[in-house]
């Protein structure tokens, strides 16, 4: 017997918790009805678990609930949680991975929190002098991993040159037919633009471009991040969360704009009849829920945040990233990227 | 007799010059032919301007041709281009606010090495630190001034104070009704989130906030920039590149799926029959050549430095924003933000 990929799931993080991730958790179920090479270990307060379970017809011998009494707030501190959230449902589904009970786990939660404990937990990898946030953003060829997302304010050339390791590994993982390219987030393409750190920062990337690993394509400047000439985007933690917070702010500010300007007199909306399933299909293609889940990279072990606000269809796209991860061999691309980097 | 608005305009900048830039002219006369109170000194090749504004019908005594045999090439670097521009286009037209012939310069020519002349030749305030480039970003309410926008890569607290009081300024030489009100950009809003030197700079403009100057609001995150409750966004030049690019990609690939969506089928082509006036509306408020045009402030005059790819109505837009700023006393208002900031 092949051994299932297992996702551990904090049922209790985000709003609307569980019944948002349990009614995700169905959607994923529904989706796979025709494999089975999964589980799912809900972590949380068994009885609303049960109740919802119950209320959407849920059964499936592909889920194990393990009851935990209390959850982490989203207003605890991450300093606070070390003390306090031992035995929560965050907690017991990432302690779950160090017990080799499941190969990956999910939470809704509180980031701050989930990022320190689970560093708590998984401990780093010997060979990553950082841990890193890695998100997925749309760009007109496919998909951009964008790391770090703000676990790092401040990084130097080592952290973001594991940046570009961690990054091309999730790529590889997740398209194992694509080479993955590697760019590093600056204010111009030239060589000689930039902050020290990203001078060193280039050096090394250029010399590390193999085709085994990731090839270094240089700078790129923000515009151009969904032209897609690249596939992993590395920067800093500041930078990065900037960037992303930009481009959602961005992409909501014009989707307002444009629904108020088709919704604002009886002829536009009258044209909505007609564009129907083409706004639909753009709107689905560009739909934030398609990309939820960041990545937590570095530790021994796969971690997963999805939007604390997102639904049940953008809780259900996580889980199933989660499962790609897994399948994908994360881990080991990892392992292998990180000794390429120390025989250099 | 009031003294004119003198605008110092660079013909030989950008792509497509002096054509566009002579075409950009004409619509600005054309929109305010029925006012006389300003003037524009158009530096570049006389025949080829002569040429265009006989092409294009375009006569008034309110332009004055200077001619230049040169020009500063896209490039050129900056530090060649303190030997090499002397008397180009660029440089005369800078020059010429020094010799008080000018209240503003406009240019669509080389970023870096307009940057570099435009503080050699009309030096930094006394009273600033640093001189910020700053842009013009649509929110929900109206307009926000962001800066810096990449004159620099790296700032401190002072510079970052410097940059409130000049954008204050900057907002109400455009909008003398309205009330600035300054965020600090970074990765969260609550007060510990950040690097040392955000919260140093958090500190100062807490104790700087005043109404006669600015309110300060506090951090504000990249996904709040457009919702239209602070209207002066500060950054570092690198932060505010990568944010103000990332905004433009995102949202050129937003319109491009659009466009994409609503060409793809019959139907979908019939429904822009019904939203055709709708869709222009929302595209024009949204056009970037609108807000095209990053001033750079803190020197002793004010340089507008159009997008060298924009169009004649692009040119036009910034043709207009030297206009208000001049006609909005610039100069004044950042000399009593930066008295201001002195007495504290």
């Amino acid at each position: 017997m092949v051994k299932k990929i297992t996702i551990a799931i904090d049922a209790m993080g985000g709003e609307n918790a569980p019944d948002k991730t349990v009614e995700g958790i169905g959607i994923f179920l529904k989706k796979n009805k025709n494999i089975n090479d999964f589980q799912l270990n809900i972590f949380g307060n068994q009885k609303k678990i049960d109740e919802k379970l119950k209320n959407l017809n849920i059964s499936s011998p592909l889920i194990k609930i393990i009851h935990t009494e209390s959850t982490v707030s989203d207003e605890e501190t991450p300093l606070a949680a070390i003390k306090n959230s031992k035995n929560t449902s965050m907690w017991n589904c990432i302690k779950s991975q160090l017990d080799q009970e499941s190969d990956i786990s999910l939470s809704a939660g509180n980031t701050g929190v989930l990022l320190v404990i689970s560093r708590m937990i998984l401990k780093m990898m010997n060979e990553v002098s950082k841990p890193a946030l890695a998100g997925l953003w749309p760009n007109k060829k496919g998909i951009n991993v964008v790391l770090d997302l703000g676990a790092n304010i401040e990084c130097n050339e080592d952290n973001l040159a594991d940046f570009a390791e961690l990054g091309s590994a999730l790529y590889r993982s997740l398209y194992p037919k694509e080479q993955p390219l590697v760019s590093l987030l600056n204010v111009g393409s030239e060589e000689i633009k930039g902050t020290e750190v990203l001078k060193k920062t280039y050096k090394k990337l250029s010399s590390l471009s193999n085709e085994n690993n990731f090839i270094f394509k240089g700078y790129i400047e923000g515009n151009k991040i969904t032209e897609g000439d690249s596939n992993v985007i590395v920067t800093d933690g500041f930078t990065g969360n900037i960037a992303l917070k930009t481009a959602e702010g961005t992409a909501k500010f014009i989707t307002d704009n444009l629904k108020k300007s088709l919704s604002e007199n009886i002829l536009s909306k009258l044209s909505l009849i007609f564009s129907y399933f083409s706004l639909k299909r753009f709107k689905n293609k560009l739909d934030p829920r398609k990309y939820n889940g960041a990545i937590f990279l570095g530790l021994n072990g796969p971690v997963v945040k999805s939007h604390g606000g997102t639904d049940a269809i953008g809780f259900y796209h996580s889980i199933n990233l989660c499962y790609n991860i897994v399948k994908g061999n994360l881990m080991q691309q990892i392992k292998k990227n990180l000794d390429h980097l120390k025989s250099e």
